[in-house]
């Protein structure tokens, strides 16, 4: 993976522009599903992953205690309606899954305008969005619309149907191990809980995959941990079965969400904030994107709250493009496959890859020889020496300055004000000059 | 003493005014009382004390070695006065005891105004002030005088009287021991030396006064170490008692002076500036008073320099209103009861019993389960998910992120910008739910 | 060496008028001298310098493996110019040593325009100035010359003779091996390579050797190291034969270069940037010349890039005037003795002596008593307090607040902000009071 990545301004090459708009057209399929924390619609979403990239997928049963929580009951929906008193369908399911509460109960029965009010969500600051609601904990029913559709309700009578089920099954999710040299681990994590919307969260799927397709194509020192999960109760669910593993192997992780749009790219550091994810994200962001947006851990909201929980401890953070909650298109309707776009996927994929490639290239570095080594034998400076000559190899003698052993190629980055990537061919020299030791 | 303190702007209620006001008024009663290093009015000022609190008061033989010093001999006044050639008291101890040179020798004899030039004290820049001056290490007369007065003074002959004595006696402190769960201490010093002077220095022990009463009446933790003393030599003899105690035992301490104006708040670090002490005056100073003035330890002045010296090193700093010698009226007669006022006086016990009740509560906690708890089920966390419902409940997840068993509530205030106090009921709540748990 | 220095702004003493004149008449004398890395004109120089220190003189063989290099041949050159048909010489080395591309090899042929012109070097945006270049590790010859010259060379053939020899002989440097109390040394460094320019590089022999003088002249605790070398080969070769002693023994270094002129000072830390030579360098440097330019490590060029390779280690950093590269005249013939000046010298030369009497009086002191001491009884503190007194005896009781035997001048001179010199005398004060102990 010791290549030079791409300059951030280059013309999109024909392989990664085909990569992003892959990952569109993949999120086109996977869209009109309805995810939900559990259900067949979970499934489906599995198995179209599965047609890419080799997961394994697990069923958790409903009731499992998996630390302070108990998976739930699995939810799946047929259909859902509310028709007015002339038999017209006024709110569909089968228009937009987003117009059922999530883990709404099954209902049938005809209600007074003043009641159907209570079961009714929608936005009055933004009139044209279905906004995104669930109540995963507490059995109710409801339907989300806009502002308009409400305001145009008149007085009367409307039938109400959810055809669904609520009952004992199981949460679904999947996983995939990558093996590489070392048993030391890399994790990437995703969520497939969500219903129809692109930027969080079918964003955050379609980079893990082609991510793990890439992964998979590589030469790899490290082992890959990459998981699809639902929220929140996957990431709880998922650590009850492997804390104990992952708190010994994980060097680096990432929560991959909200990584489809053409806005911004962010950064959500782990708690700590300096784990070794925190560093090679950041020194890849200052470089590739030094207008990102740099959050703090109190604006996290994902599944980076179980991973850095007390006790659990991961080295994980989160990259992004607009980060949920921060968009206005977040958690409704509007969040749809307008809002992404192939170039704006191919960007995270891009940084994400950048990220990877820099943790299997990194190590800590000790020059071979004491002072200065001699540079102009070996063909690496120049044999005249003017005003200028010592500027030319700056960058090389700098980097052994800095290779003592104890700094790591992003410490050289740093201290030597390089982006990480120019260090790649000077590794490169130096080793085949037998000039520098690895160390770690 | 677990209890949300009252916000910085609340309408003082009923017990808080008379606070102020009972503290006061009993600055009222001691104002005009010839306090000293040592002699009868220290004595009278402790007496007065002793009815409020149960203090204990000692007495150090003149000549006693204390540390590198030696308790010097006790003084007594009981008149003096300038007399001019027609008899008349042009300045009189009986109207101010500022007037006469603290520590000033017995003298009683006719000398010219060229000679009585010689020992007078007075501001030239604020004309109207007595100054407050002392020689204790060298025996001196004087008087001291406003510069009007001064410039009144006729060619002539003057009768110079002081009716004092200075001989061998003792020097007069008190202490207050209120035992608490444990042995570890939290100590506060304050001084009772200066004669009719207010906010420097009648307010230190009357906040400290009423501090103790408060303590006496709260359950406690911790012991509480309260001592009334002469400013310097008394903190000297002090310590050349119990050094060796309190450096085993205090946790935290303050020099309690200057704290009855109505002016700013000031904070002066200790030597290190970042012991437990300071933590605690910061993170209240910071939430209540965010405009107050930070000092450095080189501005210190008070007995701050004994307990912060080389060897001595206790966690002591100096909460106050307007510090000594950053006011006008400091040091001179107009530092009198028109300067304090009731509201400076029970704003600034507020801030000591704040930091007294943060002291108290303050351990280090940890979530008891991996991975965040389900909040949902404790009925601590909104069972519909909005687009809002996180921020709803981040309080409280933001403490249990950092409730890791590492950080106090200090600690996690900093971490989450919430003012300490809001983490109290947050505590209790997750207390009674049992998940969490104190470590230290 | 105890002793306060003059202020910055005095006016020149005598001694020091005279050590900046003794050293630019000594620049003067070694001027005309063709140096390089090699050859008689090192011997020549130091020889001169001999005279006035006594330095003991090295010879290493060509082909000596000294770390990563190897000596390379010895160059002489007895002379050199550029015939035009007419028989004119049209350069010289004889005016100029500048004139001939360092160590080029041998050659005496005519040859055409075009020929000759790939064997110039000139400076199209300096056309008044001869350049500097050299080229050690490949053999090639070549004339500098301005570019006013160089544009007025008319077509035809041109006899070019260079009189050299490039053979088998040694290098040359030289030592001083100044004893001190203790065996930790003091290291200073300096360059004797550079053919005819003034401050980069006849300062720093200069300045180097009336330190050494200095030195030699003073009761000292330390030994010092002081070397004259060929830059960064003489590096490595001293390098080659001391380095295991060095990293036992040396406190603190100073590579000196470029201190000659009268503009800016400079500072170029070491690359970990806090070694005890980087304290010494910046606290005097603070006080001194507030308004010196701070560069980076990454700036550096001379032997201090040597000193601070990865396994060598020493702490060595930089002070200097005009810093190499930074200035237009650099490595031209205009860096002349014109650029230099007896007080440009002599401020340098002051700044090093501040440093070295710094380094000399430095220790860790602790106070002997508890609490303050009394400095009344000492005459160190007024006897009678007004408003004021406490402000009059600051600096020594700030002092003495910190000389808590883990601090040293330094430290407490940034503690209390007070220029390490005025901290000489109340060293002295609380020495001679019995009241100062040293730790370190």
């Amino acid at each position: 993976m010791l290549s030079k990545p791409k300059s951030a301004d280059r013309p999109a090459g024909a392989a990664e522009a085909s990569a992003g708009q892959e990952m569109y057209d993949f999120i086109k399929r996977l869209f009109p599903i309805c995810r939900s924390l559990t259900g067949d619609g979970v499934r489906q979403t599995l198995d179209i992953i599965k047609e890419h990239i080799p997961i394994r997928i697990h069923e958790v049963p409903t009731g499992t205690a998996v630390l302070d929580w108990t998976v739930p009951k699995e939810w799946n929906i047929r259909s859902a309606y509310i028709e007015d008193e002339q038999g017209r369908r006024i709110v569909d399911f089968a228009d937009n899954n987003l117009h059922v509460v999530g883990y709404s109960v099954p209902v049938d029965k005809t209600v007074t305008l003043a009641e159907l009010q209570e079961h009714l969500y929608s936005l009055p600051d933004q009139p044209d969005a279905i906004p995104y609601i669930t109540s995963y904990y507490k059995e109710r029913w409801g339907f989300c619309l806009t502002q308009r559709e409400r305001d145009a309700l008149k007085d009367g009578n409307y039938r109400v149907v959810i055809d669904s089920d609520l009952s004992d099954g199981s949460l679904t999710y999947a996983e995939l191990i990558v093996p590489g040299q070392t048993q030391e681990e890399i994790f990437l994590s995703t969520y497939v809980c969500h219903p129809s919307m692109a930027n969080n969260e079918l964003s955050g799927p379609a980079v893990a995959t082609w991510l793990a397709r890439w992964i998979l194509e590589q030469p790899r020192r490290y082992t890959y941990r990459v998981i699809f999960i639902p929220e929140t109760i996957g990431a709880i669910t998922y650590l009850s079965r492997h804390l104990e593993t992952m708190r010994q192997k994980v060097k680096a992780g990432f929560n991959i969400s909200c990584v489809g749009d053409d806005r911004a790219y962010s950064y959500l550091p782990s708690r700590p904030g300096n784990t070794y994810a925190d560093r090679v994200a950041l020194t890849i962001l200052e470089s590739r994107h030094p207008d990102f947006i740099k959050y703090s851990f109190l604006d996290r909201g994902s599944d980076e709250r179980q991973y850095n929980a007390p006790g659990v401890e991961l080295p994980v953070c989160c990259i992004m493009r607009s980060k949920y909650g921060q968009y206005p298109e977040y958690h409704t309707s509007l969040d749809n496959l307008d809002l992404v776009s192939p170039a704006g996927l191919e960007g995270a994929y891009q940084v994400f890859k950048d990220c990877l490639s820099l943790i299997e290239v990194n190590h800590t570095y000790r020059i071979k020889c004491l002072g200065e080594p001699q540079l102009g034998k070996r063909g690496l400076y120049p044999t005249i020496s003017t005003k200028s000559s010592w500027r030319e190899s700056r960058d090389m003698l700098n980097f052994i300055a800095y290779a003592d052993g104890h700094n790591d190629l992003i410490d050289i980055s740093r201290h030597i004000n390089v982006p990480v990537w120019d260090l790649y061919p000077i590794v490169r020299k130096l080793v085949d000059a037998d000039l520098l030791e690895q160390i770690q």
